[in-house]
């Protein structure tokens, strides 16, 4: 009992399905807790009262917070289905990939939440898209794991859903079969795992959500 | 041979010590190489195609790119004075601690390059200098890592003299010994510590470097 799993997470949040996946892939049994982001909870609080953003992973009573740290941490805690290669280099290679999902992701928050003209965000999305994409021709693999998902295919999992949102949301289309043929599919695949699939929010509810936030920044006149 | 280890670093950049620090710590013999930021060379561009920073260390040819993501290959490669706590929460800790330097310091560069008015990021700082002060009260040690240095304090190690210099070119001090005596005293302690001293710049050539930049920023009228 003192070694619990607790997650709480926002069904909306990108970041809380990395730790749910990571848990499903690792057979850890956890109990999911939604916090309402828009009135968070004292406890909620308690738990990550510097960044106070979700997914938090409760570990018998101990938080963890920032979804890449839960990530090692579920790594350090549960070897088994390892999900970082375990070569030293390989495992800083998936490191740097992950780094680099998470600065993307920046950008692309930015471009949905800004208005006007094609700007320097888009640009950076689209420059890397096309490096996931030339990575996935250079490895010649299904993922970025390999055959198998690992923990690098798990932090670049706001792209499906979420990052198409986006493009629908601000009329793009960035991740484009035909320029990003294998990036393209990468998505596809990801999204098709059952593991992955039956835990992506619906992506109609989604991107109403979504339409929300992009219309009280691109409204406001603040 | 083949496992010889390179840093290619830049005098005045922050980041590349906490590589020094983390390599003399465990005592792995590297060559320096000092990378011309404003021409980079072919090579180094081999190395670092994507962010095109320093600092990158090659290992046996290898390069591997992002302060933080060496310092972990590092500690998996030569376990020797481990610089990360050995329990995974502790572990996790440390890792949540990493990132937020990083941001802080990110914000930091805001403050130096910005002009004007008292601004968000200086707050931001501000309040990121007080969560430390605080994190080493809970701790009641002499350094993040506890009695000696680790990972952590070798992440924070761009508040020495980077830090001070922006404060100094700002016209701001925020790391004031009578409002944070415990991250005041740290600095000094870490400074002093003759493995850290002896891979810092010169106070007052990094004060000069560091003051061009911000002219460069604050008085540019793009």
């Amino acid at each position: 009992m003192d070694e619990e799993v607790k997650l709480v997470g926002y069904w909306a949040s990108p970041m809380p399905p990395r730790v749910i996946w990571a848990l499903k892939l690792k057979g850890v049994e956890y109990d999911y807790i939604e916090e309402d982001i828009y009135n968070k909870s004292e406890l909620f609080l308690q738990y990550n009262p510097i960044h106070k953003k979700v997914p938090v992973l409760v570990h018998g009573g101990k938080p963890i917070c920032e979804s890449l740290v839960i990530l090692e941490y579920i790594e350090d805690t549960w070897p088994q289905t390892p999900l970082l290669p375990k070569d030293a280099y390989e495992r800083a290679l998936a490191r740097f990939w992950m780094r680099f999902t998470d600065e993307m992701g920046e950008n692309a928050v930015s471009v949905l939440t800004s208005s006007g003209e094609k700007g320097e965000n888009e640009t950076k999305v689209a420059e890397a898209l096309k490096i996931l994409e030339e990575q996935l021709s250079l490895g010649n693999t299904k993922f970025f794991g390999g055959e198998t998902i690992n923990m690098v295919d798990i932090a670049h999992g706001w792209l499906p859903h979420w990052f198409e949102c986006i493009e629908q949301l601000v009329g793009l289309k960035l991740l484009d079969p035909k320029t990003l043929p294998r990036l393209h599919t990468w998505v596809q695949d990801f999204k098709q795992l059952p593991i992955i699939k039956e835990s992506l929010p619906d992506y109609d509810r989604l991107l109403i959500y979504m339409k929300r936030i992009r219309e009280r920044f691109t409204n406001s006149t603040e």
